[in-house]
């Protein structure tokens, strides 16, 4: 288990794994360092994140289930990952089986929020899981987010004009500072209530 | 691995898992006969489908991982299920591991629903999905399945007078005949493509 194995480095942007059917050259991912977004793109270009993959997660399972993927797998920051061998080690597939049964539930309380949270409290809810990634960093003025209103729409599901609304109203009523590409996070506990409450949502 | 094995069954309406952390004695569950459903339950009770386990699908895996659980695991129908060993086979950790990735790949597809569907299409996309379990089999008259108005809310998000009102147009339209607590699905090639298109949600 600890003889060294090769990595991969990608770029920020570059694009790891395609939607499709596996084929033989395909590997699960386990990420050392980074951040990479798996996300569905719609026709018009819309995308909308699935699953954050942070360092110690593991993607592309359809590798090893045979399954179709449906989703873009891209590396947000640089990213080096570690492609498992095509027969992991029973102590691998066991961590693998692990992380998965992680994103699972974090798939629950995505499919929670979607259902039942108004969009306000959702942003605040992705802003927080934001915050704890790569993408954000500390500075003097605070806790620093990098991300487009783009992204923020691909987080919550939603597109960038309703999202630069709400990103609007956050900023007036305290929660956050935004800038170009950028939130400073500026009342967390506020946020966190907010995305522990649900608005109005069904 | 043909040993015999103890086999556990529930009532219809039984809850299997709870909410919380696991204890030493929880188990992952292999469903062997009818179907579980996972739910997220809200301070008012209503209920919202998280996933849905058929025959030969795993659940529980929380005991394996050692992490909270977030819903309900409750028997639709009479299950019967197979706990496994505290300490599974590798092949048997293998196989959970794949229904794992099933299950993350059909809850992207539930977190695309949400965020992009109009409630009619994802409540199209709701009957096919429950019309592939045990509680819908073929009459005369077509596929019946069995499913009461807050069931279908829960499987779509949604309450239940707006599930009313939508089962009202879907009848009205020819994609299903409604009765007491069951839909008998008259199009179906109609309701797949609302399922597949997705109205404006966004």
């Amino acid at each position: 288990m600890t003889q060294a194995r090769e990595t991969v480095t990608f770029k920020p942007g570059e694009v790891i794994l395609y939607p499709g059917v596996p084929g033989p050259r395909d590997r699960v991912y386990r990420v050392l360092e980074g951040l990479v977004r798996l996300e569905a793109v719609d026709e018009e270009g819309n995308a909308l994140t699935l699953r954050l993959v942070r360092p110690g997660g593991y993607f592309g399972e359809e590798a090893l289930a045979g399954m179709e993927r449906t989703y873009f797998a891209e590396a947000v920051t640089e990213v080096v990952a570690e492609p498992l061998p095509k027969e992991p080690h029973p102590e691998e597939i066991r961590q693998v089986l692990l992380s998965l049964a992680q994103a699972l539930s974090e798939s629950y309380r995505r499919i929670e929020r979607l259902a039942t949270q108004r969009l306000k409290n959702r942003m605040a809810a992705a802003i927080l899981e934001l915050a704890e990634t790569p993408l954000a960093h500390e500075e003097p003025e605070g806790l620093v987010l990098r991300a487009t209103h783009d992204e923020l729409a691909a987080a919550v599901g939603s597109v960038r004009e309703t999202v630069t609304k709400v990103i609007g109203e956050l900023t007036r009523e305290g929660y956050i500072r935004s800038g170009y590409g950028k939130i400073i996070l500026k009342d967390i506990r506020g946020l966190k209530e907010l995305a522990q409450s649900r608005g109005d949502g069904r």
